[in-house]
């Protein structure tokens, strides 16, 4: 393992890890309790050498012949990611958007669990979107005193994101989750993880005009095997 | 300007044009016409090479002095990214996050047109979501005979995600704006963009466990500058 493991941490292995571990569980679930390099790569399409690198910054090791233990894979990747321990969140901004990351629970197996939401609508504060209490965004604060708030999910409209995100430095967040367009401009300390729907959306607009001739600047697609996914 | 000019389009500088042209709107709605590869590097606190880098995959270059006119750079990067031209959508999953992107309209300005939506719970099909018609995903054949659509926007859940993709590819779609976990098996042809929401929450657990100190892997954080947003 030693030549695998590196001084830092590859942001596209982090970024590959929930994938894998989603596929694990699914294992577990079906009974299996070892794996290969070479099937996790194969399910995926991807290098076993890849694989390998990837599942190595969680600091496991498979052994010759017999693989991973499913079990202690899962445990690797979890603690790793800090997916074993809880983050508590405030989301500001309970519109569409808000109400819908209220309202999916998918990342409550990766230990987050939000608090409360926030919004400056009068009609929505004192109501609850998915059982969740709705505050007015001033309230934040006094809210704050009485739970430890790990991070904040800011979902509210771009002309708000950075004034939003100042209070939650205010009330004392370690970081925020920014799906706004907006880059934030934030003190050094803070974590800030943009989703960037826009540049997503922007990849899949360029390669479908890549795809349909349609390249205005009259450049070669950089990749010729579509089907690649971002 | 063909320095610059690379016969491939690098991904990250696709990726921070929509955020260059969310600024661009704003200073034309200001009234300001024209702009310096500098001051929109200030703005967003990059290196004005990189930001001149960016804007030359459009096929645009800037004059000395003047700078670029916002109007040639609006249009420049609206047409590279195909944000000039319609490109319409089937939905499919109306849950809280397909309802969440129905109820959303900021793509509209990036030439995103939704036509419907569908979704296999029956108390859903018949019914409107934010305006939207959802029907039986079996319709879904009929409705690609009347409309022509290019991309399906996938918002099931993971355990359905692969037999809705198989389903859009039947119908014809060039592309697929993935926002499930899963990593989807397609035809070499057919353009394939994941959100991958789980992989940016990863990366900011793996960044806030780092920054707690509770790195089990007893690895250094890659990157000493937290605020840096990815």
């Amino acid at each position: 393992m030693s030549e695998e493991k590196s001084a830092y941490t590859p942001i596209p292995s982090v970024q590959r890890l929930p994938v894998y571990l989603h596929f694990l569980k699914d294992l577990r679930r079906g009974g299996q309790r070892s794996i290969s390099c070479t099937q996790i790569a194969k399910q995926f399409n991807q290098l076993s050498v890849q694989v390998r690198k990837d599942l190595a910054i969680t600091g496991i090791s498979g052994r010759p012949r017999v693989g991973y233990k499913v079990d202690e894979l899962i445990d690797a990747i979890e603690s790793f990611l800090g997916w074993d321990k809880e983050t508590t969140a405030f989301l500001v901004g309970a519109g569409s958007l808000g109400s819908a990351i209220l309202g999916y629970h998918g990342f409550n197996e990766h230990g987050l669990r939000i608090l409360m939401a926030f919004d400056s609508d009068p009609k929505k504060i004192g109501t609850t979107v998915h059982g969740y209490p709705v505050f007015s965004p001033e309230t934040m604060g006094i809210q704050a005193q009485r739970y430890r708030v790990d991070i904040g999910i800011l979902t509210v409209p771009a002309d708000q994101a950075q004034e939003s995100a100042n209070r939650l430095v205010e009330i004392g967040v370690r970081g925020i989750w920014n799906y706004t367009p907006r880059r934030l401009v934030l003190p050094e300390n803070i974590v800030c993880v943009d989703v960037k729907l826009s540049a997503s959306f922007a990849v899949l607009s360029k390669r479908l005009a890549d795809s349909r001739g349609l390249d205005v600047a009259g450049e070669k697609p950089r990749d010729k095997s579509p089907g690649k996914s971002y």
